[in-house]
């Protein structure tokens, strides 16, 4: 009795399928600057990557440092071929209009401009719902790596609110004691900082130990563990520049790599801030070593992101910088040459040497051993003459003077700079990133992505 | 008795143009990254803005300084929204390995790299096509507008062929003597260069007339002249800066909008090349005032072309920089701001005040007139040392000195430094330019764009 009705819903569901499809289809190809909720449906894990202090010209000369100079293309970098905009990064500070590394990665973490200083809280020292948070409030697995003590600015705003970066005691306290739905919400943290987990009034690492975290201190004990919680601390503040580091210091590729393994395994998704911390410090010290030993630290994280978005295919990339340090640039003095030369001849940073000899090793032997270029005699002389202030901070000046003179490198800064910074990402979604962004666009499109946040 | 059949006929067309039309919109949202030649059917006119040495330090500069200090937000310049990558500038030259404007424009206008100083001529010296001539063979109208002498590198990649950019007088006699077709190729020249056009032993000027074209001088002339086909020179070398410049002499802008209607009359399309010359001058005089002042000129010739674009439907637009000068930042000194109030208070370049004060006039007199702020003991008396020098280029870097130490401006070269530089697009086909591209691809799309060259 009731086949002809049947028959007829059957050509309605039919028809309103093929109609449902086209209509899609016309919208998908007019929305691309504002995708619609369908589209973040493919998006299960997001993983942001900063390199802190990397403008614009930290990527061409890392470029230029990587060329192989026996062919005339400047061959590409990992980062070039998902180039997709630039963000502005100035934040609201009464007295400054460039931006510090606290108040960017407020904006980047939480949405929203705020003042210089201020760790993932309003200009009135509110705090502000990150999206890490956001992310474990969603029952998504949740990390953070960087190569400076975890509890530094960029890591600090994802993962803590303070009114001030320098808390960097409040600000481990609160990784532990801050809790969403019960639970801790930094399954895994990678990177620098027993100085802040492990002090006299408290034992962070302990606390977590008894949650049930595996806590690492090396490459080795790291790869052992089995734990999908883990605290992992390699230096009592910052882990040594890449070119430095001892063997059982991990790298940022490897720290990455571990991460994304164990917070994968969540079928909700996850959530992953990596951060090349020290390129910024490189910039503070206007040292081109530093900087293009950090840059290939964070370039190789970076491809691990990639890799594993490549094979994942639900997993969003994006990496840009928080400002950029030091005023760097490519050619000085008139020259239009850029020689990378010296840059790659260095073994080890100007710092590390200088550590050395603040240490009491020889001059002219540690720059022999570390430097494979020969020295001039006004060079050596020039880091005898810092030998002799008994400053380390002056010795590492005179050593990265060196590289600066010979290399043509340009600084006008110990501080930052406030140019626009590069805006690269890879997988579903990816074009909400593209052109000219604010960087509180990074947080506000991963909010978009997981839905609206709670206020 | 044919009813029945075109009944079916109708359905079947009916049927074939929802189909297609589901399958076009379809087709049309995978193609971002790679249009197709149906794609290029839509655009008619094409017009390249460069602004040469505008890094992607003087972009956000600028924003700066336009900002409105009474609002929160940093407003938006008129460049912003059509941010959709950056290119690489690198040249192929054997001694140098950051490019001068010679290079970088014949790798923008012919699509090759090239050595420093090259005029559209390949590693060994032979000419290569510029997209304006293949737009000339192509029956299209063709112009070319800058700031700087006509003949200048840029302009001149793009309508000559010479081993050498110091050749001004045989750049202008290419414009003049190379025909397409048995035409001139260029139909809308402005700039400045009478120095290169009237000559002891040629005046292309009347060769010109006498070929037809109207030769204008000042802007009421410009405006006057009914004819398409128009040189204008209105100095004998490069234009005054845009805030130097006196009523007779037409804005960046003005020479845009007059060749942009004169060339649009061509039924079959137009290339324009306009050039914003000298923020490179600015820059290589580590002048920010000049910068700014510069930069303002070249946004409003941008926006002329953009408003053109909206209204025409047809016509892509393409800006960018040649590569970046003066290694400016936007900071100095560890000073976490920039300060744009000073800048904003000069009312002439500190070269023109510098003139002035070479050519007699009293230092403080001359200060006082073009400065709106009031200068210190010792900022007067740095002038007036300069002074004393009898040195025209020493007063210039005093007085710009002034305004950097102020402003908080850093500068590390008086040359050019290796940045990837900004790139902007707008109109159909500007997909082409997304991303990171190379410098060639400036032209190498324009080329695909008109269809192949002529090799």
């Amino acid at each position: 009795m009731r086949k002809p009705w049947s028959k007829w819903l059957a050509l309605v569901v039919v028809l309103a399928f093929v109609f449902g499809s086209f209509i899609s289809s016309v919208t998908d190809s007019s929305v691309m600057a504002e995708p619609q909720t369908a589209r973040y449906k493919g998006i299960k894990n997001i993983i942001v990557l900063i390199g802190d202090g990397m403008g614009p010209s930290y990527m061409t000369a890392y470029r230029y440092f990587k060329d192989d100079p026996s062919t005339r293309v400047m061959e590409s970098t990992a980062f070039d071929r998902h180039l997709v905009g630039a963000a502005k990064t100035y934040s609201w500070d009464e007295e400054e209009n460039i931006t510090d590394s606290a108040a960017a990665a407020t904006s980047m973490a939480a949405g929203i401009k705020t003042y210089n200083g201020a760790i993932s809280v309003d200009m009135d020292k509110r705090p502000v719902q990150t999206v890490l948070e956001r992310a474990k409030e969603l029952g998504k697995s949740t990390g953070l790596v960087s190569t400076s003590q975890i509890t530094h600015a960029t890591p600090a705003a994802f993962g803590a609110h303070d009114e001030s970066r320098n808390n960097y005691d409040a600000i481990a306290d609160d990784f532990y004691d801050e809790r969403i739905r019960g639970k801790h919400k930094i399954d895994v943290m990678l990177g620098g900082g027993t100085d802040y987990f492990i002090r006299d009034d408290r034992n962070l690492v302990k606390l977590f130990k008894r949650d049930g975290y595996s806590y690492v201190t090396n490459r080795k004990e790291m790869f052992r563990t089995r734990n999908d919680q883990v605290l992992g601390l390699f230096a009592e503040v910052g882990l040594p520049k890449a070119i430095d580091r001892p063997d059982d210091v991990p790298s940022l590729e490897e720290m990455t790599n571990f991460a994304i393994e164990r917070l994968s395994k969540n079928r909700k998704g996850f959530f992953l801030m990596v951060e090349g911390s020290q390129i910024d410090w490189a910039g503070h010290d206007n040292d081109i070593v530093a900087a293009m030993s950090e840059m290939q630290d964070f370039e190789e994280a970076f491809q691990a992101a990639i890799d594993f978005a490549k094979k994942d295919g639900r997993t969003l990339v994006v990496a840009t910088a928080d400002h950029s340090t030091g005023g760097l640039s490519i050619g000085r003095d008139g020259e239009y040459k850029w020689d990378t030369a010296p840059i790659k001849q260095a073994k080890r940073t100007p710092e590390f040497m200088a550590a050395q000899i603040a240490d009491g090793a020889d001059v002219e032997r540690t720059l022999d051993e570390y430097i494979a270029f020969g020295l001039t005699d006004d060079e050596i002389q020039s880091v005898k003459e810092a030998e002799e202030t008994g400053d380390e901070s002056e010795i590492h000046r005179a050593i990265a003077n060196i590289f600066d003179e010979r290399s043509l490198t340009g600084w006008t800064t110990g501080g930052h700079t406030g140019e626009d910074v590069n805006v690269y990402a890879y997988g579903p979604g990816k074009e909400m990133f593209a052109g000219l962004i604010d960087n509180t666009d990074i947080a506000n499109n991963i909010f978009k992505i997981m839905g609206k946040r709670h206020r």
